[in-house]
């Protein structure tokens, strides 16, 4: 164990200056608990580096002193990916001061910025020339891109533009042994040997720390149209799903169940009547975009909706007809999560099955909920579009969250994950392994990936530096 | 080395019977020598298995008995990835006999199939279920989905589809110590630890040998309209291109330059007139596709031509009104390469640059031709929507072939290099490394990334047991 005293941080305290460094307990509190307060970390102190070249130093010094170290964007993740042990004597390296953005190619669609760049403004500068980067998710106005990178973040238009790794063009990664992995390059081709920057992504951290990130832009989406579907009983999701990239040629940019459970809890918050229904089947927000005034989005939504209608796989449908309705239409939709929290929170299980296989395991794990421990509320929803169902079993008036919790994720949710692997699917699509989700890939990861992991973490980071306790195995520092 | 002769390869032969190993001299020719004839390799035996079983089978034997291996699919590469090397008596293995489609799912939009598939056999199933399997280049006839992922095949629609890693969603890979890792799922987000699958796409068998692949789909494009553009003098392509994906809504799907002297190359081959002309500034073959009758697709290439045209980058161009002149633009722009051939063959430079900066490059690279080899014919073309091109220097009439391509390997070629490095860009847009570009990628490669490269290596294949030779510096079994 490293010198935990403030003598030990001292050469910390050097290099950064004051401000680069952070121990007082009340400042500590936002890096050390992680998101859902579902785990409270300790650190003997926060490092924010300025730059890459600062990265580079606080690895070396670290690997000389025998300090973990546990990388951090904005700290939103939900599976603890980003929470200093205690006992561990981690220091958390904060990217919050590295938040430039280095460059926009309008011409060429891409984007360059530093790792601590937050979503919302790395978005923002796109817009501003014109471009569109269209990951989106709940949390883009706090989570940095380093963290996106970091779990493969997901979010509402995987359907049309792919997870973080399909829009990363480039990584900048300072490896455990403080050496630079410089690969900013804005190519959409580039077949030179392995392609190391994919190791990188969605590795939580544990193989380097990601300073500098290159993204994919496309053209603004200047038009757009959106409808609320109310989708009919046993309306079968995959074949709507297949329907619509068909007849809108792939323009829809979403494609998200909202089921009727989550819609009441929205409306329990609010203390009042929704001015949007679910048909029996549940409900599906669907959004067309281009960039092109020659696209007529409204006709080519129109006449989705009508083949739809005319299966029988949608009852009814309503078409924003103003930017504010359709901005109540995404409110409801993004307001689910607060709505859960508002309820007592809940259990999320962050389901994956192939898209084709949506309405069953929706069919069969309900009817499990039901038999195993009925009377539990569900709030089901998410991006069906792609296979990914946020599966939430609501916290029971009166139960205490956290041991509701550890009740689920011990007894119940290995039913749920059996009936989604036994569909081909996954018992975690988005959101990652962090330190909450270790027991699943030992549970369900077949040895031969197992020792694969294990096998590349060792290789790049020997001595196990780079946050421990997070998905793999290695104890290290 | 290991025991080269008949009784030294017993065990294969009766692990895989008659017909499962090949030794004629006659019948390794097609093994041994590359597509191009740049390269005469050297094999004691060709190993043809016909199931992932016997593959690790082949791979446990040879690690035993100390024989290397070259994963070999259609053998259609350019630079001698596939090729056993004289000395080093490497086995083959020819995944020819695994061509198996296995199933597709045309609701969740994807095909899983063995990895000796036909590339042409594969779309042609996706296709019979009303989808469109993307990946498309001119050896799709005879080129195998497995060497599709060990080179990350590119070709001619990678604007809008990506290259094979953007449409890999699943990989089962016999590792070099015979264990497999079965990822054959068909999930768009699946979060569960280090995405080892990226690691074999791009690898070029030396890491493991791919047995099956998981592709993404999509639906079937219904509609095209495809116009010849004759530039304008000047005219910036990469303004041009985005202009494209702005004004089509990104429904291109090929944006492929094609040079006045390429074209000239294949009339000589013709021995007559083409009907399509370049312009000053070249030509483009541009095509719109959709999925859906309810895009008006011929409005939105007018329109968009219109817009190019005004804008002055455009001096004529003509509609395909039928697909008998579809046909013709498009075998005129497939005919290239071999017509390169007829005229006595090209060293092919296979560039990469930022899209924003092709025609920056081409004024660089071609003034510098003109001024260190003048009288050099040149033959450029390619995939410019994404930053590819092919920039070819002709065979000087009464040149010996191989001599000159040492010459400009050692000589002109790295000065064109340096331009485009110059510029952000790569030595390698699509093509790969293989045997011939080793020494580029040591020339090339930052000291960080090849050290990362071969603990990589070093990691999963610690005997050297795959494909010796090929990109990394193991010399290996």
């Amino acid at each position: 164990m490293p010198d935990l005293s403030s003598a030990g941080l001292e050469p910390f305290r050097a290099l950064l200056g004051e401000g680069g460094l952070v121990t007082d307990a009340d400042s500590l509190t936002r890096y050390t608990h992680d998101q859902r307060a579902l785990m409270r970390g300790q650190t003997p102190g926060v490092l924010r580096p300025r730059s890459t070249g600062e990265v580079q130093e606080i690895v070396r010094l670290a690997g000389r002193l025998g300090f973990g170290l546990v990388p951090q964007g904005g700290n939103t993740g939900y599976v603890g990916g980003a929470t200093p042990e205690p006992g561990r004597g981690q220091l958390v390296v904060s990217l919050e001061r590295m938040n430039r953005v280095r460059d926009v190619d309008a011409t060429g669609f891409t984007l360059a910025c530093d790792a601590g760049t937050i979503l919302a403004d790395a978005q923002a500068a796109a817009e501003a020339r014109g471009c569109l980067l269209p990951l989106s998710l709940g949390a883009e106005g706090s989570c940095r891109l380093g963290g996106n990178v970091g779990t493969n973040a997901g979010g509402l238009q995987v359907l049309r533009y792919g997870m973080t790794r399909d829009l990363v063009l480039g990584l900048e990664v300072v490896l455990p042994d403080g050496s630079l992995l410089s690969d900013m390059r804005t190519l959409r081709k580039n077949n030179i040997g392995y392609d190391l920057k994919q190791l990188f992504i969605g590795a939580e951290g544990t193989l380097g720390i990601v300073t500098g990130v290159v993204l994919k832009l496309w053209p603004a989406q200047t038009r757009r149209a959106t409808a609320w579907m109310q989708l009919a009983a046993d309306a079968p999701i995959p074949e709507i799903a297949a329907l619509v990239r068909r007849e809108t040629a792939d323009l829809a940019s979403t494609f998200e169940l909202i089921s009727a459970s989550s819609l009441a809890l929205v409306a329990e918050m609010r203390g009042a009547e929704l001015g949007l229904a679910a048909g029996p089947g549940g409900a599906v927000l669907l959004e067309l975009s281009a960039s092109s005034e020659r696209i007529p989005l409204d006709d080519i939504l129109l006449g989705t909706l009508e083949a739809l209608m005319e299966a029988g796989h949608v009852e009814d449908a309503v078409l924003a007809q103003s930017e504010r309705q359709r901005r109540e239409m995404w409110t409801i939709r993004e307001t689910i999560p607060e709505a859960e929290k508002h309820a007592g929170g809940s259990v999320k299980l962050d389901i994956a099955v192939p898209t084709s296989a949506v309405s069953r395991f929706l069919d069969r794990a309900r009817a499990l909920v039901e038999a195993e421990a009925p009377g539990t509320r569900l709030s089901f929803y998410g991006h069906v579009g792609d296979g990914n169902i946020h599966f939430n079993l609501m916290v029971p008036a009166g139960s205490d969250r956290l041991a509701y919790t550890a009740a689920v994720d011990a007894g119940i949710a290995h039913a749920v994950y059996a009936v989604a692997i036994d569909l081909g699917g996954s018992f975690s699509a988005e959101y990652g392994i962090g330190r909450f989700k270790r027991g699943l890939l030992a549970r369900y990861g077949d040895p031969a990936r197992l020792a694969l992991i294990e096998a590349v973490k060792r290789a790049v980071d020997p001595q196990g530096l780079m946050n421990a306790g997070a998905m793999t195995g290695s104890s290290g520092a």
